[in-house]
């Protein structure tokens, strides 16, 4: 199967480099093909392309890119290349305005995750991931032995079912279905509290596990 | 050691009747006594009065107001009752404007508990046990056997040990210092998540325990 991950950063790295660990067959899509040529000598499996010729490419498409920026990317990755396929949202919409921590720029009665799904309608926005730093994504085994919870939320059951046998595949031992994407509402804001325990902590190895 | 409780609410209720149980000598403060008669039969050994009055007898407060109306119901307590004084902070800024699910009044860059701080700056105000349903907030045991974190955020380090040795007569046993009064921003933006948790499970009898 074809990924596309699109982003240039750490998430984007992490994600890219375990599905083509996994034995998938990536592209990693940014503005400057430049600045992952350090990073693709020691990824090599992992292909480089523009955003439009990573959403092409993927069968199913992450958007790892910075959520401020996250709807100028989608769109320069191009709808059509986006039409019919599942797109993994793994974003926050930080704002960075202030400084250290961050902000949202969309909070409470809308999320990131609904403003994306709303300009391409005719793609299956799965949110989940984006509560977790990025080596904690790809490897939850490492926090707690995998004893911890991580969420998804899409309008599309099937689209959703499908995403969470790829993060069991990652390694993800307890899934919570939140519902539909309005849901990711409650999962970027919780953004503000993780902030806050990594500042407490000093580590981003950290996830919560709900406990009933 | 006398308590004063802020509220009419299941919050406030749940607060007032634990802390008479561990033996304080607790009053409720309301705009509406009648409302609380049929309460305090069953609760005898808990006072009721003004806002004002509460607050004057209360050597450490509890501000269980519903969020949106807290800064107007504590103007009510009074500046002098309060000042000198811990109030603990269970309150939610949470704006019911478009129905269910919430979004909230403050947020972000501020805070409900920063607001009120900055309005009773002779106060110390301790937020705590907003994370967490009326119930588990006095009997955390009831979920988990415990097994669960309650978070706390104060400016003033010797108030906020003390509300946790109150926390601990609750019950809790893993209270996660956030540090100042700014990271109270994390765990209200929290409860956009916890709605969407308690939707998920049909119960408010959960709770998150940090995970590293």
């Amino acid at each position: 199967m074809r990924m596309g991950v699109l982003g240039s950063g750490m998430v984007a790295q992490a994600i890219s480099a375990r599905l083509a660990e996994l034995g998938y067959e990536v592209m990693i899509g940014t503005r400057d093909a430049e600045k992952l040529k350090g990073w693709q000598s020691s990824n090599q499996r992992v292909m480089i392309g523009s955003f439009a010729e990573t959403a092409a490419h993927g069968e199913m498409v992450f958007n790892a890119t910075d959520g401020a920026a996250s709807l100028q990317a989608l769109t320069m990755a191009g709808t059509e290349n986006l039409s019919g396929k599942i797109l993994v949202d793994v974003s926050n919409p930080l704002d960075f305005t202030d400084g250290f921590p961050p902000s949202l720029t969309v909070f409470g009665t809308d999320s990131l995750a609904e403003q994306i799904q709303r300009a391409f309608p005719l793609t299956k926005v799965v949110k989940t991931l984006n509560t977790v730093t990025a080596r904690v994504m790809v490897y939850p085994l490492e926090v707690a032995n995998g004893d911890h919870h991580v969420f998804i939320s899409a309008n599309d059951v099937e689209a959703k079912s499908q995403v969470m046998e790829l993060l069991r595949s990652f390694g993800w031992v307890n899934i919570f279905d939140l519902g539909d994407l309005s849901t990711a509402r409650g999962t970027e804001a919780y953004l503000l509290l993780w902030v806050r325990l990594y500042g407490a902590m000093n580590t981003g190895m950290i996830n919560v596990k709900i406990m009933k």
